[in-house]
């Protein structure tokens, strides 16, 4: 397996299946881990950091992660290859940069996980899933941390639990987050009620791509801000029990909504998007995420059918810069990239 | 004739003939004219401004005016109607007021000109052609001048010439107007430089409505200020030899200018137009008339082809408030109203 055959498929978070998918994009589960006896990753000698690197890929690639593994180190990826793993979310923007710390990522074949050596801390296991599949996210990092932990030693404490490199982190080290399309709730003015009510229930409320990166597409991030002094099973309950279903709650009640009361506005909405999408010769990739955002927003609702839900999902992750770069095979200026990107979605959505 | 059959086609100005209508949309030549005798409109009697209304009235049905004649008083008129004559420029908005004083004006069947009685000056006749035909829009004016002067007697002073309700029509009592079409100039931001030279050069630089009213549709009205000690020749000969082949050169160039250093964003605004035209669901007028005027730079240009130059002036009056309202038969509401108006460019357009 290699990083080019990624490109040919729209990966597990993106697969557009899954309980909810109406709502629920994307279900992640993601564990910190450190080995006993190393420094953090920020605190360690280059020596002590290659030493982990190095003990991780022989644990990682030998031991059974429940599917092909692909091994990509960081330094030797071009940094078109390192946007595309951050544009499919398989490496965080932080580990994508480039600096002294060897850095590597173990990928399943199937894309359903994701392992980060040294980035913040020395393991970062995540497990992604299409729609609201939480549980069985749980069910599958665990296995994967337990085949690690066969092999290896982590940091642990019987106090505070997995020690980590930022204390927001320690105890059971999950974060647990959902991605949510929210369009009508953003159309209608209502998702800031769901961003107090989120800050008040402690969850941390982000966008497309993490931590500070801005809602593009009115895709939102919500996940668990503490994991001390909290059981893994708890913080799950709280999110299949409470808040996942009451945000589909809302979203779906916003969108009945803009069907009985401004009915002519939601399909002014979708098939404008449709006519840009279809006719515009150049494309800003904030843009095309709005308008594929109310484009999912319409074929969910029934009001058009001249696309269908893969069909944007694709164009979802095709039209990101680095996919787009992979796929017209040329590195490309800003302007480039916006004709090229048009070209592409008039290409895909003529042909469905 | 009656004013229902005016809907029924574009009506002069905006037939899109006539030389040079690739920048020029029409051509408008106006005399302001008084009765000798007679206070001026907003000094008279009611008795005196409807004895000027009769006799105007008398001589212009009688007379030959070169066409047949509709007269319309417009307090007989649905508001709905008087709308309709101002977007069609056969009246100011200031005469589609009602109030105390009897108002009317005489149409030509073919729309060429119109005669409006007792707006600020008792007569105003003004010529209208499509492209630039200000030459044989003024010997139309002046036949028409001469076969109402051969009934009725101006008021004319040897020191002053015409004498006009306001200071800056007494002399010939002429306006010369062009209607431009200057999208490349707005869209290279240069229309500034434009608007300063005709300020230079003491003219009037306003939009679709005249005074008053913005440039919508990327279309500018230019015309004469002053009239005072200037003759008709001289002015007219300004206009046809100096202002606008200038400003036509001007706009050619920036046209060219946009075809040569950003074809992609000059495409992309006027596939969007089409695009946007062809799907939303609810349109402002304002919105339309910039839409279309992406859309007839692309079809003057030849980078587009789905729609001829005859439909989109179809458009741009058909979509009009008041012109909408006849065409489906019904008030609306502004809601209402945008709503039919995306339809009815969605059936014009996915039918051309």
């Amino acid at each position: 397996m290699s990083l080019r055959e990624l490109t040919e498929h729209a990966g597990e978070w993106l697969r557009g299946a899954g309980p909810h998918n109406e709502v629920v994009i994307s279900s992640r589960i993601r564990l910190a881990r450190n080995l006993a006896g190393y420094s953090f990753v920020n605190r360690a000698t280059p020596r002590m950091q290659q030493e982990v690197l190095d003990r991780c890929r022989e644990t990682i690639t030998k031991q059974d992660m429940g599917d092909e593994v692909l091994w990509v180190e960081l330094k030797n990826c071009p940094e078109v290859d390192r946007q595309l793993l951050v544009e499919r979310h398989l490496i965080s923007r932080n580990h994508a940069v480039v600096d002294k710390v060897p850095r590597a990522v173990a990928i399943g074949a199937q894309e359903t996980f994701s392992i980060m050596v040294n980035e913040e801390d020395q393991l970062r296991i995540q497990v992604l899933r299409s729609g609201m599949q939480l549980g069985s996210a749980f069910d599958q990092v665990n296995r994967i941390d337990d085949a690690l932990e066969s092999k290896l030693d982590f940091a642990f404490s019987q106090q505070w639990g997995y020690l980590t490199a930022c204390p927001t982190n320690v105890g059971t080290g999950i974060r647990v987050s959902v991605m949510l399309h929210l369009p009508a709730l953003q159309l209608t003015g209502e998702i800031d009620k769901v961003r107090r009510a989120a800050r008040d229930m402690h969850l941390a409320v982000r966008g497309l791509f993490g931590e500070g990166s801005e809602a593009l597409g009115d895709l939102f991030q919500i996940s668990n801000q503490t994991t001390l002094g909290r059981g893994e099973e708890e913080i799950l309950a709280d999110f299949e029990r409470t808040i996942v279903p009451q945000i589909i709650a809302y979203e779906t009640q916003a969108r009945q909504a803009l069907i009985k009361q401004r009915s002519s506005q939601l399909d002014d909405k979708i098939w404008r998007a449709w006519g840009l999408l279809t006719h515009a010769r150049t494309m800003s990739t904030e843009e095309v995420l709005q308008l594929l955002s109310h484009l999912r927003l319409g074929v969910n609702l029934g009001r058009i059918d001249t696309v269908d839900i893969p069909t944007i999902n694709d164009l979802f992750l095709s039209t990101q810069p680095a996919h787009l770069q992979k796929l017209t095979g040329s590195e490309m200026d800003q302007a480039a990239r916006r004709e090229a990107r048009a070209k592409l979605i008039r290409r895909k959505l003529n042909r469905s």
